[in-house]
């Protein structure tokens, strides 16, 4: 019996496209190549620090993400673009259809947990009214451990007070949904963007194309 | 001083780039794409399992990430596609310098540490005759823990014989170099592609274009 809903944010609750469109702005043209290489950079990022045993927040790093990929490319860049660019991070969009499916999910308890610092999850729920829906917004900056290390689910289950199969957690990310059913949660992959699996041996609970789908799957466990 | 000197293989002793011709042949002009997806993949594989937990053997996540290159291109393929396509990682070409930069390391103790498996290192080394100018392969396979982990350059420092600081450890890749830097080594980095070091914080303490001219740059040390 599923007795609470994780969701990860960026990519699974926010769209982070409009991100994009700030850099096109500002960089006429190269908004697509920037994001590509920001978005894996900043992946890349987490991991290796993680690996590293070198921990530094979100923002932090997704600043460098950005500073690199503007030199990889070339353009020249200072302190205000690159602030105006990342409070893009602040005014993301919620995907249409996530409002609805929240109040398809109640009356379990429904919480945010992402990698994602939590002036800046905290922030996005304010702006888009999102924190009325919400029971906790989990930043893993709490913990000092970014996902998919199994501590971070794992310090986010004892924090809910939940077992971990009562957990639902949802994330259009390959690499968190690997994360969380190799720790134990029940997974829901949000294929948004219609891809394969990623090949990392372990096959989420349930898949939707969308969260409303998601949570008409769900509606009786 | 310098007592040994330690190289990452793939990227810094090899061109991958055969590689991508072998996609390309096989599915014409899909090969940079799948070529640019799988690279990533398979980085991203490795460093993922790492973070999970759940080591596999590099042949095999090359592997997995080739067969979702494929699948996420809508590329039909089969068993004998895959390993055909695979096997190009047996046959590699070694950069033009590598030879003459090897006599003039020398004569400090020679070694390769690489992320791929001990069969795929030595059909390689054999293949292009990098054995005879080595003293020693190590996969972190033995260990069970990919770079860049600090126990993977740890075991391989111990397994050596040498302090830390006595081995200068070269790699072309950004990841490879913090972690070996973060870890104790020496480290120069080659930046064959003309790229930005990336921002993680960790500068390493030597950089060229090429393997000779890094070579000469540490010959007095």
């Amino acid at each position: 019996m599923i007795k609470a809903v994780l969701f990860d944010a960026y990519g699974t609750l926010y769209d982070v496209q409009s991100v994009m469109k700030k850099c096109d702005e500002l960089y006429p043209e190269k908004g697509a190549q920037i994001s590509q290489i920001w978005r894996q950079k900043q992946l890349d990022y987490v991991w290796i620090r993680s690996l590293m045993d070198k921990y530094a927040d979100f923002w932090s790093l997704t600043k460098e993400a950005l500073c690199y990929s503007l030199e990889e490319l070339e353009l020249q860049y200072n302190e205000e673009i690159v602030e105006e660019i990342l409070n893009e991070y602040l005014h993301l969009n919620l995907y249409p259809e996530v409002i609805e499916a929240m109040n398809i999910f109640r009356p379990r308890k429904l919480a945010i947990l992402s990698n994602g610092n939590l002036h800046m999850l905290n922030e996005l729920a304010k702006n888009t009214s999102l924190d009325n829906h919400l029971d906790d917004i989990i930043s893993v900056d709490d913990f000092k451990v970014y996902k998919p290390k199994p501590d971070a689910y794992d310090l986010t289950a004892k924090r809910l007070g939940f077992d971990k199969e009562e957990i639902l957690f949802i994330s259009s990310n390959g690499w968190d949904v690997a994360g969380s059913k190799s720790y134990g949660f029940t997974v829901g992959w949000l294929n948004r963007l219609h891809k394969p699996i990623d090949r990392l041996g372990i096959k989420p609970d349930y898949t939707a194309s969308d969260l409303k789908k998601l949570a008409q799957k769900i509606i009786n466990i």
